[in-house]
């Protein structure tokens, strides 16, 4: 089948006879139909390998690069293992690519490590998919697998919500508008946020940004983010959520939030920051942070893709070919910010 | 009156005939019995003026230094406004120092900005205090005025147990074993710990901190604490307490706190640290803080000493009389680390 391999850093191939894992009694053997890039992709094509095991087998997975990419993906079932009972060929599927050791209740269970098809086993970017019956998720009628493909990326931001405690009316800010930007943007507007307060260098990024639903965008280039949200919410914003992954961002966060507020790092930092511990003393904001999603959250945003409550189409911005996955998809995302999420297409079915 | 009032760093002088002010119809005065030195009296001393109004006269009190420094004071009711009436000649009482706009919600009160009495207005190092009748609590039957004069840091630490949402059985690291980390262990203790591990760099705060409750200390100048802390709590601790206020050990509170732990920083920090974002993704760690307290703990922390819950005298290495307020009392208190509360001798009732 066809396959987009990594190999390395700058070396992912699509493959045209690469072989599919055979299917166990508790697998499923799905086809894929469409698979979002992620900011992670882009990373380990650029700078990998980060987390995909390159050297030694991952603990969780045992498996070693060269692996198939793609965690953000949805299809049909072709195939079922012996003991699989909850599904048969022709279901409607999208897939949690999180491997974890399940040993601890949900909220802890994910500190205790991870993995995500796609990175460290084979995943979307190919015709088919062998993974666990237990990883797999039905899409309901009325959602489309385009649809499926991005509730990886929403489920982070839904969990994003969650651990800032977000309810109906409050108020955020974003700092960065790139596809999970994007997706907070969308999450918070169906948590029924009253003003979404969106921060970013790119007027492309902003546009878009306001199309999914902030109610305020502003280049962060150009203004002092914290003056003009005390313009807007003098006391500040009930949750200010750091989507940048820069100290800057991180402290305009702090100083966004209202007196016992919440930051919520959903950015994944690269490298320490200076923070003032006075900043949160006066202030009582708390700094927590959220880390992919719990199994219930990840349900959850399909069920509310489903009923038409989170309206996640918007954060698309295109459809390519597996075959230019590299140059329409890697190279242009790291060049074109523009792009917001790119779906690869491989059965294209709906 | 007899008074130790701050002009101006290193020059704070006890007068002998300060003038006591004038009780209005909604004050009272106290003839103080007792009154401790804070680590912020000292600061003041040592590079003042940090809080004291040296130059404007204070938002909230209206009052400019020369200042009656002391805001950790207890004594017996002298003489009462025309419209007081929860208060008589010689009842026994502690003030709550703090000033503050009193608009919002006493969990949000403090962050619109505070003053405390002994920095912004006159306070407890003289032989009286006039105060207004709402910031004086009566101290319970069985409670000497001793124990009156601790009521305040021992407040400081009961918020930051609630901040930290601390509950019985729970486990703990402290960093830092000088006055308010002795009363953040005094307070964990009473709060039902299970384990309390203290870190300094002095020997004899270590053995204080063992004398009021913690379970295990470790001189952070010879161990990691992070690993000794993951010898005893493997999975990490419920709550860290940063009572230090640097980089390091705000650092180390972290990397102590188990998945989404909780870390308080109860220290004033004048700078800013780095910390690794990473470092709270990956754990869930969060990060909050305290200030003060709000009045209903101010309260409770009275009852708890009344109820014998709180034993607070192990904080208290030393008696002092007004006039040795510099020499046994300030410049002690920033040379001996042996030192914890020193308390001033004004009427010396119990």
């Amino acid at each position: 089948m066809r396959a987009a391999v990594w190999h390395n850093a700058k070396d992912v191939r699509v493959e045209e006879n690469w072989e599919v894992k055979e299917v166990t009694k508790t697998d499923v053997k799905i086809k894929v139909a469409w698979a979002g890039i992620c900011g992670s992709d882009l990373h380990e094509y650029l700078h990998g390998p980060i987390v995909i095991p390159a050297n030694a087998p991952d603990a969780l997975t045992g498996d070693t690069a060269p692996i198939v990419m793609g965690h953000e993906f949805a299809g049909v079932i072709d195939e079922v293992g012996s003991d699989v009972s909850d599904f048969k060929k022709g279901d409607r599927v999208v897939v949690n690519p999180l491997y974890t050791h399940g040993v601890k209740p949900p909220t802890l269970d994910l500190y205790d490590g991870f993995a995500f098809a796609g990175l460290a086993s084979d995943g979307g970017f190919a015709d088919y998919c062998v993974i666990p019956e237990s990883m797999v998720h039905k899409v309901p009628e009325g959602m489309t697998l385009e649809e499926g493909a991005l509730v990886e990326p929403m489920a982070v931001t839904v969990q994003a919500l969650k651990e800032a405690d977000f309810k109906f009316g409050q108020t955020c800010t974003v700092f960065g508008a790139g596809p999970i930007g994007l997706c907070t943007i969308i999450a918070a507007k169906a948590a029924g946020a009253s003003k979404i307060i969106v921060f970013d260098l790119s007027e492309e990024r902003l546009k878009k940004a306001t199309e999914v639903g902030a109610t305020h965008v502003f280049n962060s280039g150009n203004v002092d983010p914290v003056e003009e949200v005390k313009k807007i919410e003098p006391e500040g914003v009930d949750a200010s959520f750091e989507v940048a992954g820069v100290g800057v961002t991180l402290n305009q966060a702090i100083h966004t939030a209202k007196s016992r507020g919440t930051v919520v790092i959903v950015s994944i930092f690269t490298k320490g920051v200076e923070i003032k511990p006075m900043d949160l003393t006066v202030s009582g904001v708390k700094i927590t942070s959220s880390l992919a999603y719990e199994p219930e959250v990840f349900q959850r945003t399909i069920d509310s893709i489903a009923a038409g409550a989170l309206d996640v189409k918007g954060v698309i911005t295109d459809h390519i070919e597996l075959e230019a996955i590299v140059t329409d998809g890697f190279e242009r995302l790291s060049e074109d910010k523009s792009q917001a999420k790119i779906l690869v297409k491989l059965s294209g079915e709906s």
